[in-house]
């Protein structure tokens, strides 16, 4: 019993290295050469910025997400252990898995952007992971991080690909993919004696500090996180001014609503840790598209409105922790419904 | 009562998205394809260096700043919590204030420049907030908010414009101004009464450590800061050096003064959390000329031992809080006072 | 004796603004004009690169090494406020050591490279730091951080300039290095009656929390450490995507033996604070040769292991500290014997 963990992690990791020496290289040189190359400064750049933002989006898988959840204050070591274990993991199955679908022939070649990918693929499982933490043993974390990233970038080559759907942030395919993900797993997970174990759920004050850690990473680094993968040049710049508002005006909403939904107008530590993201999500899919500033904070407004208020009002399992995420992401889906026909315009935009 | 303050912060929310959609739009097809554009990779360089630097800046506003001053053992939530709300909050009316200011023209056409001037008109007032933390209602401070950045832009609009005096790092526009406004609003706010809530100013263990996250984030990227506005080139390069060595030197100096001024040759944590930034405000007016890393050191050096001996041996107003904006700032002031004289040099030695 | 430590620190910061006036400029306005200039955007372009590379060590250098010590409960100010202390000392004195050996003449110009050369000097003591941590005075310390610097900067300069062994991410030189010496200076200070003060070396909780703010920032910008000074292009590119995914699956393979080698298979968090790690330094030696990510997973794991049974099976000295440092780079000293020969071929390919 006590083996099945060490055994399948490192039955994983072998089989990891095996598949990267049969399929992963790097750009080889004829590629590297146009792409890098000091003597065509603007290529240079192209490297150098890809890594930049790289590093953004690589703070807020680790610390960010590590961090959010450490307010359960008996799952801190969880939180922020398991989601590394997880992340690491899940980066060296996404890079297989997006390779193979995306290169169409027998050689992987491994730039700054496939690790940008990477690190997006693992997004979607720390997302589901808030749902079912305390709910789930580190070996069913690891069969979850395989199958879902699987499924993910399956459903990203979909949407992306076949569908020709605009989601420059990945609202849809990580954030809400990754919520009703982990909803799933919760549902299946849930036992009704589980409903008792209440007192594991709360927060203590450094706990809540520490997750404010997460969430200010999170918070800051969010316009890299829309723009990474966007097209250089007017998109990755707008992709950046929409998100930076958007996440402006939903903090100063989400405040406001927390305190009007809270008990003698207080504020809640947990609307704080999570609504402030929602502008983020919201206005991810069309981050890149000129959609003006003031519809960037009318989005990331309307984001922390609902994101309290489903907080607040909708509680479906038990638990802090799953109603946590259910919220914050039903937010996300919401607007994933509304993000369809969005998205559907700026197909008609982009064909024409 | 109660709605006083979602009610204030929503209508806030509202007239700004509503002074937003009036006056604010991207950069002009025109004007970005000059400044962001792939095939002239001179200007995206411009682009990119600007972002990389924004976002160490953003990172010192929202976690620097936020964690600084969680070591208030009672005001951790406050600290963090309401340094988010009125940062939110004063970056948009801080871009909609200097847009009009600056442009002269019907529209605000914001680039990544605009987002770091945002962000530098809120720090005036989160150094402010270091004085009335634990004195001020949130309702206040949201009033506070929009009259201070109000006020610092049409000072800085002065300095900078009308008398031309040189102030890179924005040492006297941010930090000076800041720590005069936030003493003033503490005056008014003081009531003899106060005086015995002392247990709230103590710090615990952890709650330092968390103050030394923002510390070392601010102390990291303080080279950023001051030379994030600085011409690209030679100036900014002196800028990052000058800054670089004068932290480094006033490091040095900060400690040796905490285990001088000392009960039995002991370090004191609230130095080393505020005296070792001292030498970033101080070098930050002149950051961009060529001063010579050597004076660097000095200024750093002189900027710490003001810094500590300011701590120790002056206190105005009761309690930690306030003392500990003050003198921080006093030594910043202090400076102040000086680079008067290094600013009508500059300024001798600029219009030559 | 309460006034040694400022009157040397004091001394120390003089004797360094002495010396800088003497020997440090900037770089001459005829090398600056060729290396940063807007109108050679390639020029450019090098600049910011290091500077954002730079930004990236210097993060791992306050807050890494700062933080990845306070799991010691009585321990966290020292931790984190003596490694502040030490690094802002030790990278002035970096400076001016390398820049006497490495320009041969009477002047030193600094420039971005200088500095990312005085952070990493500075990383050596850091590491020395945790294995005599709570066992040495800041005296003792201060006189460790100068000596230990000219040695290491003389070794480097020996195993870089005449042996002309590759080591671009200093594995050797810094980490190999800085455990042995922490070692030596550990055996030295060793004293029988200090193996009772056994308590001290305990961790809480929260301190396991604030250690791991320092693991994942080493973690996350390990490829910046380990590319920072290689030749921009292919081997910078190289070295990044090496120790990405040394450390992927390092991380793995340390939570499988963790796992492995714990009580009821539960893990241990010393091995994911440091353990996780050991990809990063095992992989530095060789990351811009072009190994194939395979390989360098290959390292990652195998440096995982190595370093999880090594805390957990070999203890010299006693205590948590001391066995924690030696382990973690017992490790990397396993390494350096096996990349002395890596190091030969290098030298081989190189001057082919």
């Amino acid at each position: 019993m006590r083996f099945k963990l060490p055994l399948l992690a490192i039955g994983l990791e072998v089989a990891m290295i095996v598949l990267f020496a049969l399929f992963v290289h790097y750009e080889t040189d004829h590629n590297v050469h146009q792409q890098i190359n000091t003597t065509t400064p603007g290529a240079v750049d192209k490297f150098l910025v890809s890594y930049a933002l790289f590093q953004d989006v690589h703070v807020m898988i680790f610390v960010g997400f590590g961090f959010l959840m450490t307010f359960l204050k008996k799952y801190g070591f969880s939180s922020v252990g398991i989601n590394l274990f997880i992340a690491a993991l899940g980066l060296q199955w996404g890079t297989l898995i997006r390779g193979i679908l995306h290169h169409h022939n027998q050689e992987i070649h491994v730039e700054i952007e496939n690790m940008i990918n990477a690190d997006f693929s693992t997004a979607t499982v720390l997302i589901s992971f808030g749902a079912v933490l305390g709910k789930i043993s580190p070996i069913q974390m690891l069969i979850m991080t395989i199958i879902e990233i699987t499924v993910f970038i399956g459903n990203e080559y979909l949407v992306g690909e076949i569908f020709k759907a605009s989601d420059i942030g990945a609202s849809m395919t990580i954030h809400a993919f990754g919520a009703y993900f982990g909803l799933a797993a919760a549902g299946i997970l849930y036992r009704p004696g589980l409903r008792k174990e209440h007192d594991n759920e709360e927060s203590v004050y450094h706990s809540d500090l520490f997750a404010m850690i997460g969430t200010l990473f999170l918070w800051i680094f969010w316009p890299s996180f829309n723009s990474a993968i966007a097209d250089a040049g007017e998109k990755q710049y707008r992709a950046i001014i929409n998100t930076y508002f958007s996440l402006a005006a939903c903090v100063v909403t989400a405040y406001a609503f927390s305190s009007l939904v809270e008990h003698r107008g207080k504020l809640d530590m947990v609307h704080i840790q999570n609504a402030t993201l929602a502008g983020g999500v919201a206005v991810g899919t069309c981050a890149d598209m000129e959609i003006y500033p003031y519809i960037s904070m009318i989005i990331g407004s309307i984001a922390a409105m609902v994101s309290v208020l489903g907080f607040k009002f909708l509680t479906v399992y038990p638990g802090h922790a799953s109603s946590c995420t259910r919220f914050f992401h039903w937010n996300s889906s919401w607007w994933r419904a509304d993000h369809r026909f969005n998205s559907k315009a700026t197909y008609l935009g982009t064909a024409t």
